[in-house]
């Protein structure tokens, strides 16, 4: 009798599936890919900022041997894009900002197609430009859309309570200002398409679309082909982090070179053009108030922000979304009011990106937490730790907590990293230049998905064959954060088989069932919940075959290391391809195939922004240990303690990765990125100027999983893609004050920064 | 109030959807694509026809620059494949037909590889060979496989009744041997494969196999890969008719060499290679008897065979089961026996070809009822309608005709080409040397699938997308017969949509359900049946909807023209992109992707080969009208009367198509193609003297379709793929018999052998 045990893969450390191609140079990216008889495909961006027009000469272009196509806006329908539907992919009668395309130029090789821009001659008249929102507001500045001459696309309100109750109830109220600033994706796949239209009139794209069902819905009346007319191929993203949320001019641009070469074109940009022109994590100048009582009770919570659109709409603009979540249920808030005006100016304008927002909601809430912690005189654990919600309860906004693990995030970070010893020690002053810190910083975020559509659903289609190999067909997006791998492990979970005997489709709108897309951490809790349940179907059909079979009824069998076996003692009955195939090769003849479209239970917020928006949320707290050398103002890193409230780990080893990716992230946002605009020009457009963090700069990190068990999520599991970055630059800026006795109210927190703002604030820095 | 009436597509003209991207040439076949890395490989070949390896030097090979892997019997694992297990993929100990693979290189350019191959060394020592059949069951023939001492790999019988009580009820008894010869394929495109390796070890073979799934299972001892780590991706296929339907040599070779190479390996053949060494159809020698009452009544048919096995076994060798049908079952037969003994010789080997037996049966069974009805003195006509079987029959083999539409074939051919009038006219002696005939002849073929494995089923995933595209992923193949059309037809005319909405995947193992593979004229019937009834639970779920959306039935319900319409009065109610979105974007959060697994009600035949093998039966009848020159034996066909029971036309130019390019095919077996084998070498390996039926010898085709509309079959359809070739030779010679007086008993009727026939027929020619 062989015996088989029960054994899981979920929680294990299971390898990326998609490591070994992208090692071995498998993996094919965008820029892998050619066509037959592909061309490449150029923009002309302009170097203005805000200018009228006035000719554009393409003849010298068109004349260029090689040239086969070169389009202005005169060539195109004209449709805006973007979410805010402001954004024509070529500008006809004026541009905006730095990155606005004028003409574009499909040739045999990219060196011609660049020969062929210089040959393009624009005429322009320059008109006065405005890159301060609040300039912006003023009477008589610049219009930037004639649809907004008041240069407001739109606003947000959210309140709950009163605030004036909450002032009444306050000990101490608190209002700084935090200004934060632009950052850039900075993928390592840099941005492309290749277009190619079939001699039917259909359109293939291969896309690095986090969205591919809602980018053919999105794309088509832009460029006037029916979305169903419309094939997406992603080729193998080389990271997105929201950047490939929105479509962005460059897409519908190929695609007319395409139509109008009648050739495939690809384009793919320079890292110039990539930190140039691809969208940024939005700029906010927050204006925080709140209070609380003397017993370390919150009591309201107030935000204002002017939002810098740039000049174009696209996902940044609407972080308020995210913003006033933490505004208004990180911690419990009694009283809450936040308001946004979102205004155009002459500056590039930013997309989605990891957190959306969070990092600078974050930010803010989380260093006036601590600042209101210190005048309340409370620790600033303890401070949190009184004002930490738990599971059960609903926030004012409407989010159930089902399961949270809030307390136990900012106990297990603050234990893990001495925080209760180190921070009184380090506060009471250091000798020497170099100075130690230690700051705490904590996150909610969604972690069940986002129903900002009537359905944030995700599909899956799956089949087994007689060997017992599954395909499973997902409508969800693998941009690199694992999502293949959580996926075949749900599967490989249900059906008792190896991961290695999962196949993930996910890469082809016509083949793979619908899904959202890749945003709001939601692809492990939901596509991986859609995967599970079409799994359990399979699996249901498999045990009814055997029970059969063995005369044992299905509760009373079990799947394992790819056997049939009874689940009492766990002795092997029969291998599952030959279960399979007993079914197959039977008079039943039957094969496995099943499908699934999991819809989560949260609900779209009402007109006040209301509601259960996300079917679960995820919790952490991050502590931060630094070291500052207040001479050179030099800002070391050592160690960052992190817990999060992750629902249950599914891959170890892919949540250590994203965890420590999101870590790592946010430092770089504190510390070091920053994407320099100036006039409305970015200064800093090369790797040499624009600084990631490097390995060497990388932490000690330590984490802990805290497993709340999340009732809805696919084996317990909550999102976890964006809360890493979320809070990471407040646990520093609260370390660093622990450190030096100097607030700071700027990002990112560089050597010059920091001794400016050293010597600015001399003893005094709060 | 808009009203859309009901139409169908069944029926109707509809394009091939692969046509345009053939005719544009975006259609990619296994020649257009290259993978990064790719190499070029190729095979040396034998030139002698049994021989014993001796000695095989490689080492100059090896040494060539450009050389990447160079392979012989030693580095293989040398299982032997094919459908006898007797051929291993590289040759080691000896040599038994022409075209045994020696070794093969993997080089960086073709040329390379052609260079390497002329380098190999290879001592031989020559055997006694054997190339006619009845040699080889000599006492002290050579030995072609120890395995098989007396050349016997196996045996066929059937027999109903008995057939001395046959003899006893006979007025007339004929007997005569006829003499069938070597044809191959001539797919325009030629046979090739890509082989590739990923780092896990993973198999992907780019392959114009038809029987993906089945190619899987079959393949994976011989390479040593287990099925599942084995990945078909079938490009556009130029051509199969059967020829793809075995695994052969090359390909398990190409994958050895892209292992051993650890690169892609692409080998494509050659033509000479193309009609040396792939599958050609069974030459078949039988001895047929068979005798009839003075009423025109069938009493018996006994056929002999001695079938030519070549050196190794493929499906050719299994051609009696088809031919046995035909022997049993083409008219009412209340005695038969069938014998058949497969003997090995030194002569190349068969692989399946369309029609599979069936063109030799037929036309020894059809030559053989023309010479019955001239010895009863009945008309051919009258002879084979008495003989012919109707609907609600089941012949001594098991055949239920659940339909037949033979007597109407008969009857509609005979009236459509004037055969009762000419018959008896050119008959009666014409002046001149150039003299007119016509003949008849019909057939039998299956039309509902062939369960010859224990399942013979397809399966279908589809879903619909929120604009109402459809995707259907099947497991059946187009290898160019129009299958994808007829099946998005189906599915089309479910959820009353253009067919442009349609779209096939059926060329991806991983992503489509299982399916036999494309033989057995099965494809129509059993995918297309699989496809209608995954659409029917998409069209089932979608009127659901729309129930509840507009208070009707379902039943009250249609889908029409993208549209959902009252079925009462067409009253169009709703486009189906919206119905679907207002199901996937509500409360109701879904989706339409359904799945059908499709088995026909046929059963495997017994031991004794009985059982109602297919769903349903294909009959047919060609009248051929020609002229031969009696001075040079130059045979003119003028004129193709055919009418053949489809069930019912689905694609009316695709079946066009099929029927005409049967008869096409059908031409070319009779009069001009010739695989001349000598010795058991390949004479005329070249378009040049291997003579295709080119389009200014095509005859005027009439056809009709007999529609009896299937109870079983997708919109009463049976199969027809075959069908249109397998009786016009026997027609051909009916006709030739007509106009001359002479018999022919070999094939094909090229002018010297009808001229040698005539000039020794003399005035006696049956």
């Amino acid at each position: 009798m062989t015996v088989i045990a029960k054994e899981t893969l979920i929680g294990k450390r299971v390898p990326k599936l998609d490591a070994p191609p992208k090692v071995s140079g498998e993996a094919r990216y965008l820029q892998d890919i050619e066509l037959p008889g592909m061309l490449f495909g150029k923009i002309l961006r302009t170097d203005r900022v805000h200018a009228r027009i006035l000719n554009i000469d393409v003849s010298a272009a068109k004349a260029l041997p090689g040239v086969h196509a070169v389009i202005t806006a005169a060539d195109t329908p004209n449709v805006p894009l973007g979410i805010g539907r402001d954004n024509p992919p070529l500008k006809g009668d004026k541009v905006r900002c730095i990155r606005d395309e004028i003409a574009a130029v499909a040739a045999e090789t990219e060196e011609i197609a660049e020969e062929a821009l210089r040959l393009i001659k624009i005429e322009y008249e320059d008109l006065p430009a405005v890159f301060d929102p609040a300039e912006s507001l003023k009477e008589g500045a610049p219009v930037i859309h004639d649809k907004h001459p008041d240069n407001i696309p739109f606003t947000f309100e959210y309140s709950h309570g009163d605030i004036s109750e909450g002032e009444k109830e306050s000990d101490v109220i608190l209002e700084e200002k935090v200004k934060l600033h632009y950052v850039t994706h900075c993928c390592m796949g840099v941005s492309g398409i290749i277009a190619n239209f079939d001699s039917e009139g259909n359109l293939v794209v291969y896309s690095q679309t986090q969205i591919p069902f809602m980018y053919k819905k999105d794309i088509s009346p832009v460029i006037g082909v029916p979305p169903e007319k419309i094939h997406v191929i992603q080729p193998v993203i080389g990271g997105a982090f929201g950047s490939k949320l929105d479509i962005y001019p460059f897409e519908p641009i190929c695609i007319f070179l395409a139509r109008v070469s009648r050739r495939p074109v690809k384009m793919v940009f320079t890292r110039e053009e990539e930190l140039v022109a691809s969208p940024t994590r939005q700029p906010v100048e927050l204006t925080i108030r709140g209070g609380a009582k003397k017993d370390g009770t919150l009591t309201f919570r107030e935000v204002h922000t002017v939002h810098d659109n740039g000049g174009y709409t696209s996902w940044g603009a609407t972080t308020p979304f995210v913003i006033m979540q933490t505004v208004s249920s990180l911690y419990r808030v009694p009283h809450c009011l936040y308001k946004t005006t979102v205004v155009y100016t002459n500056n590039p304008y930013s997309g989605s990106f990891r957190g959306y927002g969070n990092l600078q909601a974050t930010y803010a809430v989380e260093t006036h937490m601590d600042k209101l912690a210190e005048a309340l005189g409370i620790d600033p654990l303890e401070f949190r730790l009184r004002n930490a919600q738990e599971e059960g309860e609903t926030t004012p906004q409407g989010m159930r907590f089902h399961t949270c693990g809030f307390r136990d995030c900012l106990t297990t970070a603050a234990e893990k990293s001495g925080f209760r010893e180190k921070h009184p020690a380090y506060k009471s002053g250091q000798e020497g230049p170099v100075k130690r810190g230690v700051g705490i910083a904590s996150l909610l975020h969604v972690g069940g998905g986002a129903k900002i559509y009537r359905t944030d659903g995700c599909g899956t289609m799956l089949k087994v064959d007689d060997f017992g190999k599954v395909t499973v067909m997902t409508g969800s997006t693998d941009i690199g954060q694992g999502s293949e791998t959580v996926i075949a492990q749900f599967v490989a979970e249900e059906l008792g088989l190896p991961i290695g005997s999962i196949s993930v489709i996910n890469n082809d709108s016509e083949i793979t069932p619908w899904d959202v897309g890749v945003h709001a951490s939601r692809t492990t809790f939901i596509a991986g919940k859609s995967a599970q349940l079409a799994a359990r179907k399979a699996r249901m059909k498999l045990l009814k075959v055997a029970s059969e079979k063995f005369d044992l009824a299905p509760g009373q069998l079990d799947l394992r290391g790819g056997q049939v076996v009874r689940a009492e003692d766990g002795e092997a009955l029969m291998d599952l391809g030959k279960l399979i195939r007993s079914l197959h090769f039977s008079t039943k003849n039957d094969i496995v195939m099943t499908s699934e479209y999991y819809e989560p239970p949260s609900m779209m917020q009402d007109k006040e922004f209301k509601g259960d928006v996300s079917a679960t949320y995820a919790f952490g707290t991050q502590v931060v240990e630094l070291e500052v050398d207040t001479e050179t103002g030099v800002v070391r890193i050592l160690r960052v303690t992190a817990a999060h409230d992750v629902g249950r780990v599914i891959n170890q080893m892919g949540i250590e990765g994203q965890v420590e990716g999101g870590i790592v992230m946010g430092i770089g946002y504190a510390t070091t990125e920053n994407l320099v605009v100036e006039n409305g020009k970015v200064m800093n457009p090369s790797f040499r100027d624009y600084k990631l963090i490097t390995a060497p700069e990388v932490p000690e990190i330590d984490m802990t999983f805290i497993e709340t068990m999340d009732k809805e999520g696919p084996a317990g599991a909550k999102g976890i893609g964006e809360a890493p970055a979320i809070c990471i630059s407040a646990a520093i800026a609260n370390a660093l004050y622990n450190a030096t006795g100097v607030r700071f109210y700027e990002l990112p927190l560089t050597p010059e920064k920091v001794l400016r703002r050293l010597r600015e604030a001399g003893g005094n820095g709060a």
